[in-house]
């Protein structure tokens, strides 16, 4: 990342209420406060991390507006409302230089069916293929080797990553955001046993992703048996996650990597699934419920469940339960120890 | 999706054993019984949701033979025998319309290696790579982006949804599918430590996938490190599975998403893995056997084993185990009071 | 595989101590020795395995030098100081036979922008796509359908096998080895959750893959939200891996498949993890430990931990206690019992 910032630039990002010290090093990183070097942008996020603060090598430091000390000489600090907010804002700055809007129109190379429709705004990147009857909407944006298949159709400022795989009939409504190699409207994975062997369930749904989802690497979402398989507006999904036929995802959830939901279960708005989670089938995960990391579900949850383990428990009772887990050794031993006792008493 | 019967023409495909009532809509959509709209076909497929059939909106619904209610003013109950494999039937006629068979060629874009051997009836679709001593089957279609490496041989009526990668060397025989961004003949994850690192073990094996099988998006199946790494007819796998060198896996298989089997193991026919199972290396899982989602496994197991948890047990006891696991602390508790009582009695 | 090679050109590979027995078959497979036939190459790897040396079909067994046996007619001992090995050397043989060295240049349906810098000994295979101020060292392969982001810089000899997409700014060092389908620099997951919904937190890091790391097919190793996510050198890592934003991955560890990584954890050198493990965010885990298969980690571990289980504890604890909750149902029966004794005690 090649960034050049004076301090004061920096200073007109953030805005800072306070500044104490001047650097008059260029900006040229950002980084942690332990491992900044002169030329670094670091900040205090955490208080977990305040003792690193008058150690760090960093030019600039991002402070809270309360922060007591006093730079070293050389070292500028800006005292800010947030720093992990005034960070984001420098962020945001340096994410316009990494991905600076694209010009508008079709890579020669794409492979683009005459009757797609194609926003005029739009940019198709090399080697991507849009089949027969698609819509590429506004200012939406596909990478290089995107495939958009048959009478799919991408809303207004869709930014699809390289590899991104949106098949047959599938709906991405507008500003999302898939990262590389997701795959949406792979088969539900339906089969009927009869004679001896599976036999396919047709799967001839679509899949509908909501206003500002965002999707993490290759994470793969089945269209329905029929219907619709659904991901709620705002809803954030990380990578590997594997969403199967029929799910219905609410609004605003945040599903975290290799999560698995199981064939036409429902979240509801607000849910929070940590990593490795998974959900059997037919169930529903009430509003705002939250699910530890590797936790298994296989019930329903009423609203504002928070759980952990598999199956999974209410957090605080599995927490309980795993630290008397671990003086099981001993309980047997106490059991022995009554028994022994008992026998000699009658 | 595009659909426009008639009456007339649902009943023609699913052929009923009796109506009643009667609909004048355009069937346009299918959908849950909850979910459906005027103009939905439905169907009672479980009959968990029963209640929900007097109240649906759709127009027409799919119901056993033995049900007895009657609908209400434009709404037509068709009863046949098995709702489920009607509406698979009509399923089957959607699915001829959303893919319909492609025309045979190669796209001009894709790129094929002079000596590869494509069937005149085969279909390479856009920006596919077919390698040196490749061959493409009859009526086998890769659709766009796929790659097949050196020598490596696809059957017959094979069908390979954008990105996917049979890598060289690799076997697919008839009636393949795989699902969008699936990889076949990855290296297998070998190494022998020496020298304080991590030396290679060379993968020169192959992976052959059996007639009929079917492997969901973006799973991974390595290939041997020598020999054969096997996948037996009419397995089923789903999304994000991985399948690690040597592991052969019998005929007739379910795995589903995100399973991961490690090296040298053996499925028997038949098995039945849930979500999010693990197998450790070099065992063998029975004939008919089942393991329910997230179980782990490191032992053999016999045919007909059904299974449950990390270290797996048989399902019932695990079950049980899982009850008893909730009433730790109120045992702690218990034999507090037992040990008071005996301090007490001595 | 095609390969044939007479008992001499074996014999000439492995360099035996000792022979017994011959063969005149040509030699065109690898197998276990149970599944070898004539024309096979066989060898005893584990010991687990001896029974099986006299039974074999093979027509050439590598056998560890103290092996007692004797040949049947036809079939050909080669007595080595570790067969493994041995045959590791034949593999090597073989490998270069499968995946010969590409002749350099840029393949003409590549697409390579003006201004990025490919070495004269590269080769760009078929329709990849390198942006604009990307740099591909001396000898780097990039196989079909590659994707490499704006300024990301591979170093020399690395491999990248067909789907992969390295983006922008990401850098690889020297000889790294990409399997199909990994994506290296997707965003890490980061939002803030603020005015009811998920606002995402730009990430503007990238990620370092040292030298002579492998990764393996469809692993996902995200960016840095800023600075970089770190691969360290020699590090191996399985199929299906996520590497959240900001981890930082220690020398010489191996990683197997379908780990996930949180963001900001790290590993220290010589880590194993075994398939499945999840880790939570923000913590260490020390030099050299090791994690047994679906463990959960939720806190710092020391140096030389061995691990096992959700949450984690010492192996030999865990396996404990897994022997003890099989035995949770006689306990509670034995805890009823002493409270019957009790009460009539009392």
């Amino acid at each position: 990342m090649q960034l050049a910032f004076s301090a004061a630039e920096i200073a007109a990002i953030v805005q800072p209420r306070d500044t104490r010290g001047s650097t008059s090093a260029t900006i040229r990183g950002l980084s942690a406060l332990k491992t900044a070097q002169a030329g670094d942008l670091t900040f205090l996020g955490n208080n977990k991390y305040k003792a690193e603060v008058p150690t760090t090598a960093a030019s600039i430091v991002l402070l809270p507006a309360d922060y007591a000390g006093e730079p070293p000489p050389g070292q500028l600090y800006l005292l800010v409302e947030n720093p992990s907010v005034a960070l984001a804002r420098v962020c945001s700055r340096l994410e316009q230089t990494l991905w600076p809007r694209p010009a508008p129109g079709v890579h020669p190379s794409a492979v683009v069916a005459a009757d797609a429709r194609v926003a005029a705004t739009a940019t198709i990147g090399p080697l991507c293929v849009v089949e027969s009857g698609a819509v590429i909407g506004e200012r939406s944006h596909l990478e290089a080797q995107v495939f958009v298949g048959r009478n799919a159709r991408l809303g207004d400022d869709c930014w699809i990553m390289p590899g991104g795989c949106i098949a047959t009939e599938c709906i991405l409504q507008d500003r999302v955001r898939l990262q590389p190699g997701v795959v949406i409207g792979s088969d539900g994975f339906g089969y009927e046993f009869a004679n001896g062997r599976h036999e396919k369930v047709p799967q001839v749904g679509h899949v509908v992703v909501g206003n500002d989802v965002e999707i993490g690497a290759n994470s793969t979402l089945d269209r329905a048996r029929f219907s619709r398989t659904v991901i709620g507006e705002g809803t954030k999904i990380d990578n590997l996650v594997q969403i199967a036929h029929n799910v219905v995802v609410g609004r605003h959830c945040l599903i975290c990597s290799q999560v698995g939901i199981s064939g036409s279960s429902t979240l509801e708005d607000f849910v929070v699934l940590g990593g490795q989670v998974g959900l059997a089938g037919h169930l529903t995960v009430g509003r705002g419920s939250k699910l530890d990391g590797q936790s298994g579900v296989n019930s329903d949850l009423p609203a504002g469940s928070f759980m952990k383990g598999t199956p999974c428990l209410p957090y605080q009772l599995e927490q309980r339960i795993n630290v008397l887990r671990q003086r099981l050794p001993a309980l047997f031993h106490r059991v022995d120890a009554l028994e022994a006792e008992i026998a000699r008493l009658k």
